[in-house]
């Protein structure tokens, strides 16, 4: 199914304007022990890669060639560099080597393990600090076994649903690679609609009265029994904080309810 | 490749202890635009249940029957029951009926479009509010139209790359849904070791003063020149924050110590 391998994105990039802030890929790394779908792998380094990590460590996935796996490479989307660079280990003692903090994700409860903290508590603590930092992620099927939970700092636990808490892997590494970013303080969102003008106050009351004219003139308003019509537009019209060229629109359109209301009479 | 369709979660369910806590389902609706991967759909509907939403609208998908397909099933691991409860509409509008704000996740500039945010800027906003809400994914290959962005209060825009914003439809949908559900108030994560008593000074001290016996037992440390070794041990010991046990433990060692040193020198 190569055909639904490789969505693609439905978030494009935000083009070239951006690209002049240069981005040096953090030294984060990014382990996965055991992994048994090259899908898998593949998902991982394109949600790495979106949120710009680039060092990924495979420890004995069930697949030896699972970096040159079709499925691998369709899934990867446009971070076939991440795997180019990844690398295959046989222990994760060496996959954490130049590594001064590791997070384990594993959820379940371990006698003697590490403190388990949301990421959004413990990052930016860590973020803070001069940690050389790798995310650990157990196997799909099985996690990670307590020898390895042990060899790390702490637990990450993203919280999820008490009744339902299966997180695919790459989802987990998506979202944990999203957090880290934010802790480390994060790309930006360009404001892609440039901020509009707001009217002023004087500008939309000068609107209302122009509408309250022009609804006289239609019959709609009666100004011997006005009732709260004209509070009733203020508010609505307050709550929806106009710029200065959309109350140019709505005078234009209560001069043409006039226009037609004159030459209905005529 | 159903072998690899569903990897089974790295991160089990916390279990029953905590189901206890009933959580319901909240309102908030994903909308997925003419979706072409039914993995997508699947892995969509898995990543809203992990976050505790259960409302998912297809407008337009390319395959009428997705929703029983055997990868969208595949894919979508323990959520079947919200392929079970999906709808299929023909429109945008039909999707958004019951509905009164909608987010669309375009990532491309709109003239007059609304303004753009990222998520966790507006969100917590949006929670705090009135509304139902519903969150609106564009097609994996080309987004969302204008007239669909049109058709919404807001945009959000996960902050990627500058220069790889390439986000899978699915991930997208995990990292809006873990967003929402946060700024709803989130999910707890139960510390899964419980807090264990961290020794006092006193207990420290004595341990420190036992190991500073020891090591000159041992030949390790010259009383007469000790240079700064105790005072680095202490700082050792402090950033470390051990336990009541753990002091036990070192105590022991350095007891272990001295009885084999005796026993070398007799």
């Amino acid at each position: 199914m190569p055909d639904s391998a490789a969505p693609a994105s439905p978030t494009p990039s935000p083009g070239q304007g951006e690209s002049a802030r240069a981005v040096t890929p953090d030294t984060t790394r990014f382990v996965l022990l055991h992994t048994s779908h090259p899908g898998n792998v593949g998902a991982a380094a394109r949600a790495m890669k979106v949120m710009g990590f680039a060092d990924l460590v495979l420890v004995r996935p069930r697949f030896a060639d699972v970096l040159a796996r079709e499925e691998t490479v369709a899934m990867a989307s446009g971070a076939a560099d991440i795997l180019a660079r990844a690398r295959i280990v046989d222990s994760l003692a060496e996959a954490l080597e130049g590594v001064s903090f590791a997070c384990a994700t594993a959820m379940t409860p371990r006698d003697f393990g590490p403190p388990t903290h949301a990421p959004r508590e413990l990052l930016p603590r860590l973020a803070a600090g001069p940690h050389r930092v790798a995310f650990v992620f157990g196997s799909e099927r099985y996690g990670m076994s307590n020898e390895e939970v042990y060899r790390c700092h702490a637990c990450i636990s993203v919280p999820t649903h008490p009744e339902y808490g299966s997180l695919n892997l790459s989802q987990a590494v998506q979202l944990v690679a999203y957090d880290w970013r934010q802790a480390l303080g994060g790309f930006g969102v360009q404001p892609r609609v440039p901020d509009a003008t707001l009217a002023d106050g004087v500008a939309v009351q000068g609107a209302l009265e122009h509408w309250r004219e022009a609804l006289v003139e239609i019959g709609f308003l009666d100004p011997a029994a006005p009732k709260k019509l004209l509070p009733r537009l203020q508010q609505l019209v307050n709550r929806a904080q106009p710029t200065a060229e959309e109350i140019h629109i709505l005078r234009g359109i209560a001069r043409a309810v006039q226009r037609a209301a004159r030459k209905g009479r005529h």
